[in-house]
């Protein structure tokens, strides 16, 4: 069965409306392009003043081209389009790329014409892609629907962008690289057709072996997670997201009229559904070429084959960055390498085969690499030599490295000299890199993914044990706050406490004899702690008192307590004074949650106390969090190692701190007028004595 | 009055002895190099088997080589080159740049072999360049001694090389991209002429601006750091340091026999001599060709102009990552651009001009944002388009960008159809890079360049207070160690007195009773610590008991400590126990020393306690330090915030942490027995209340 979204890659037959004789036009770029491709189905120009462009026979409307006609790619201006969808869906067609702009992009007008397009696309169970894009291309099939110049080679990437721009810069780059496309699409403002969507299809197609996406925001954050989760196990899914920063959401909002999510929320989703962020175009392909080699990384012992001992230098620098380590060989590959190589080349790794190294010595070094048990991948560097010739040796490398089952990756260290080489090697499975930290990095992108699908093969099923609604007691309190901006902690404790996440004993005192009664009842030593709405940082204000070691003291702390606020804050409603039993001392951590406008709700998990500020020491995912999720995410700050008894250091309760993170998780799915709650700090005490929420409180999101 | 070196560069004549008639010999390729370049002066292969080689003359002997003659380059095998040296200085030659290898990278013989070519040199007052190395090239005069294929553009980089290969390898890549050279010397061996000598050389040589390094092992530290410093105020220098991990330094020593240094010690050293070091080739050229711009950068406010709104948004997210910002555009500014694009453009920072941007468009943006006083920088992208020229719109950037003083960067994001704008662009002073996290990672090397001058200037001269000798005490308690491994905290205690670095009251008891007068002596409470060569880790074996009230416990504790360590390690030998006031609490740091074989002291200051561990929050610096540079050190670390009051606490005694930084660092400078020290805990106290070195220790020199 065909996919839903195939006539967008390899449609029996393609309509290009408002197709243009005059070679300035990008439309008669587009049918140049697809004259020039080895597409080999049907391609009908539509346009009423040719009868004949570049040899195909000219339509003077839509309806009047004749079977196969599967896609049309519309290039007329905006206001045009509505009616040109309601020709193509009368006349049968299911699949329509719009590549004009005018549409939501140029402001309001624009985003109701889009808006119209949807409209009439949905009516005839048509499919959009753009407005406002480049179009599309399928290496396999030959389809090219974009007026970019060029195309790249054949080969086992799948890119898609949210910008055109990028798209016709990644053509020109990549196909100075040698670096092979499977298919390629813009999606522009993503009227109907999404990332997500073509992920999906990706994900199905047989020819893309890695995904490559430039993002600038995701439109539907569960369904790319749930999406991009079902693909990663077996396809790579690598990640280029603009606006990470402050400055660069700026430039994003004002790109695509759509906002950019929080990063940490996308760096979140990346872990969650696992794709694999990159931070620049160069990464994003250098490291997906490195993934679509067939084979599979299983260990971290890497083999240096070189003609020059610097380059080797660099690249064993590199190579401990990204967790590798240089392999020791075997005395048999020695041996070989001693047998094979000249009588001053050094046997052991970095193997150094000086400056003459020819193409057989590559090869039969490569040979005792690859067969030596001790070595996981082998890293061939070549620079240029004047008697060498570069695409001799990189035949040779293929020659040893094909059909085997270790990943051999290639850095060729030159320019010009080397160009055919880099082509060769880059449509044969060696991916090839200029400089040694690149061909590290494509090594180290092998081995996260490598340790990554280890990872996934012993997960637990996540998120099943997430119940769909919030416990009665914490419904009613988040019912009751609707309209407040904001709870405090005497209104979040009962929260706490219905979720089970463990609470300092404590009630509210209206005056000072309450104060001592409770004190007495609870035990000392007390703290004591002024409640107001309008008193959010009650330390900061002077309002927390400690230590109050009888109820005689807890009655005069009531007293002192309401006159220093009612002084200092003569506008705050006092509502009372907590009283609490004093928490012994534990290790300090902080639990929090940020609704995320995207991806829901974003858990934070960190070290407390003065060292948060100092250190920053924390880390997000997800909601839900499973107890194994939770864990994770502790596990990724340093608090953990603390928290596990650093020199000798009892361990502490890291099972209480991971259960809290798991209702506080679930809690937060699923109180949806809750923008941020946060505990801090959370007391953790040793293993088995478990842990307490000193404070809390909750930001309400705004009606 | 020329430069000794330049007849390295420029000589009038050139001499090749060794030069083969046969095009597959490396020795026929300089020749056919020399043939080739620009260079005016005379070239005499030297070969007694051939009368003419590519239309030169060939001469038996270098005896018989007419005048002019200031250079000779040597092809022949290693035992020949002691003979041809003292030739070379018979017709009085005074430079010679040995190509062979089989000198010291090849073993003991090669280095005698080579040690012997030193000293034929000396003898004649003539200088070496290599062994083991590819020879020089000057863009300038044209001379190119090696046999690389290709030459670079004319530029102002001036570089060097501790790798043959390298040079090769970034002769290919920088001529593939327009990168333009001064001069170029690959250093070999480095038997006579070392980097420093040529850095120097450069430094004095008009047509370099920059100075670019490829290092495996500086050879004299203190040399380099001090001819460095000269050169840093008015030329950048970068350096691409290999063996910076553990594994690098591996494939370092086995290529060139040296050691290299470990790396904190060498970033020290960059650091003090303002040299910028750059991780990577890739980072080597592009920033190079950033710094190479005769503009210089006075804020942190960038315009960006583009094509197309994605690659704008990368480059947001990273010139934020350098601590840039896009600059927020004059009222007057926006409105000419308004006025000079298409309505539909964003005349806001990123200035979007829309795919369509004609190169006049680039030219009046570009004008616009230049004449804006809000922007101390341009950024301008080009993404490629099927119908804009893009040497056209370099043309045009650089018709506006020439000759005034802000900097302008570009990013044409492409690759063939971008590469003659490439080669215009980098030749014409606008550096031009192809991803846009590449152009501002440039923009942050401009950034950091201007802070770093800015910084020079106000240094006040640094080093002048450092004494010339160690205390007496302290020399005499060093000599009387001699011999000994290390010194625990009884016998280091005096010398961090006799330094003026506070300790706290002790000494040491020979048993109970002085114990416990010693506890009287010094007032209660007390802490007592065992004394034995043998317990190194006092804490760690029980040796140590805190927060003793009273004489009696203390004699007690005499017993306790001594019974202890005797039953768990019974070869110990017990000096006796250390009876020390017991310290109130303080902020806890760590001071220490490490003395580095080619750079001599690292001084090392970091947050103490268990946060050493988790966090590693230490900075480093070269001996001696002065005030200045020891509050620097400081401020580097997280801990500078701790102690400056965090969260309104009240300020710690920075001041005399300052003053024992600088005190241990004269020590360390003149201690040169002592291969580490370290103080830890200091405690710091609230500001004009000091600190205590709780415990210390050293290692000595191993004779």
């Amino acid at each position: 069965m065909t996919h839903p979204l195939s006539p967008f890659f390899s449609p029996s037959g393609v309509a290009i409306i408002g197709a243009s004789a005059n070679p300035a036009k990008l439309s008669h770029g587009i049918l140049k392009n697809l004259k020039e491709s080895s597409y080999r189905g049907k391609v009908y120009p539509v346009n009423p003043g040719s009868t004949e462009i570049l040899g195909y026979t000219t339509y003077a409307d839509i309806s009047q081209v004749p079977d196969p006609v599967e896609l049309a790619v519309s290039v007329l201006p905006a206001p045009l389009t509505p009616d040109t969808l309601r020709a193509c869906g009368e006349r049968g067609i299911r699949a329509v790329i719009i590549i004009s702009g005018g549409f939501k992009e140029v402001g309001a007008a624009g985003e109701q014409l889009e808006q119209q397009c949807l409209e009439i696309a949905r009516q005839y169970g048509m499919r959009l892609i753009g407005p406002n894009c480049v179009g599309t291309m399928d290496l396999f099939s030959g389809l090219n629907t974009t007026f970019i110049k060029g195309m790249p080679a054949r080969g086992s990437i799948g890119f898609l962008s949210q910008s055109g721009a990028v798209c016709g810069a990644v053509v020109d780059i990549v196909s100075s690289m040698g670096i092979g496309f499977s298919n390629f699409s813009s999606l522009g403002n993503e009227a109907d057709i999404n990332e997500t969507d073509i992920i999906e299809y990706l994900a199905q197609d047989d020819n893309t072996k890695v995904i490559a996406a430039y993002v600038e925001a995701v439109q539907n954050g569960s369904g790319f997670i749930e999406a991009v989760s079902r693909v990663t196990p077996y396809k790579p899914v690598l990640v280029l997201k603009a606006g990470r920063t402050g400055e660069g959401a700026r430039a994003v909002s004002s790109h695509t009229g759509s906002l950019a999510g929080s990063h940490t929320a996308y760096q979140a989703a990346f872990e969650r559904c696992g794709a694999l962020e990159v931070t620049s175009g160069e990464e994003l392909f250098n490291l997906s070429l490195a993934l679509t080699s067939p084979t599979r990384l299983t260990g971290n012992r890497v083999a240096i084959l070189t003609n020059s001992g610097g380059p080797a230098a660099l690249a064993s620098d590199s190579l401990a960055q990204h967790s590798l380590t240089l392999a020791s060989l075997s005395a048999a590959a020695q041996q070989s390498l001693r047998e094979k190589l000249v009588p001053s080349a050094q046997a052991q790794n970095p193997v150094d085969m000086l400056g003459g190294a020819t193409p057989l010595e590559y090869e039969a070094a490569l040979n005792a690499c690859l067969a030596d048990d001790q070595v996981d991948a082998v890293l061939t560097i070549l620079t240029p030599q004047a008697l060498v010739n570069p695409l001799e040796v990189a035949q040779a490398m293929h020659r040893t490295a094909a059909d085997q089952p270790k990943p051999v990756i290639a850095c060729l260290m030159g320019g010009a000299s080397i160009q055919e080489a880099r082509f060769f090697l880059n449509t044969h499975n060696i991916p090839m890199y200029v400089y040694p930290e690149q061909a590290a990095a494509a090594l180290g992108a092998l081995l996260r993914r490598s340790q990554w699908l280890s990872g996934y093969a012993q997960q637990t099923p996540a998120e099943a044990d997430a119940p769909a609604v919030l416990p009665p007691a914490v419904d009613q309190i988040l019912q009751a706050a609707a309209g407040a901006v904001s709870l405090g902690e005497f209104e979040t404790r009962p929260i706490l406490q219905s979720l089970g996440i463990p609470i300092a004993p404590g009630g509210m005192a209206a005056d000072a004899q309450q104060a001592a009664h409770l004190a007495e009842q609870i035990g000392c030593p007390v703290v004591m702690k002024i409640v107001s709405q309008q008193i959010l940082h009650k330390s900061d204000a002077g309002g927390v008192l400690l230590n109050l070691q009888s109820p005689a003291e807890a009655a005069q702390a009531f007293e002192q307590l309401t006159g220093k606020i009612k002084a200092s804050h003569p506008a705050a409603v006092i509502q009372g004074v907590l009283v609490e039993k004093m928490a012994p001392k534990g290790i300090e951590v902080i639990l929090g949650m940020r609704r995320d406008p995207t991806f829901g709700p974003l858990m934070m998990f960190g070290l407390g106390g003065v060292f948060v500020e100092l250190f920053s020491d924390v880390a997000f995912a997800l909601a839900p969090l499973n107890r194994e999720q939770a864990l994770r995410m502790i596990e990724k700050t340093k608090a953990a190692r603390l928290l596990r008894g650093l020199r000798g250091a009892s361990p502490a309760d890291l099972d209480a701190v991971v259960d809290c993170l798991v209702k506080l998780s679930h809690f937060a799915l699923n109180a949806s007028n809750v923008a941020e709650f946060e505990i801090n700090p959370l007391l953790v005490y040793p293993h088995g004595q478990g842990v307490l929420a000193i404070d809390s409180r909750a930001i309400l999101v705004r009606e």
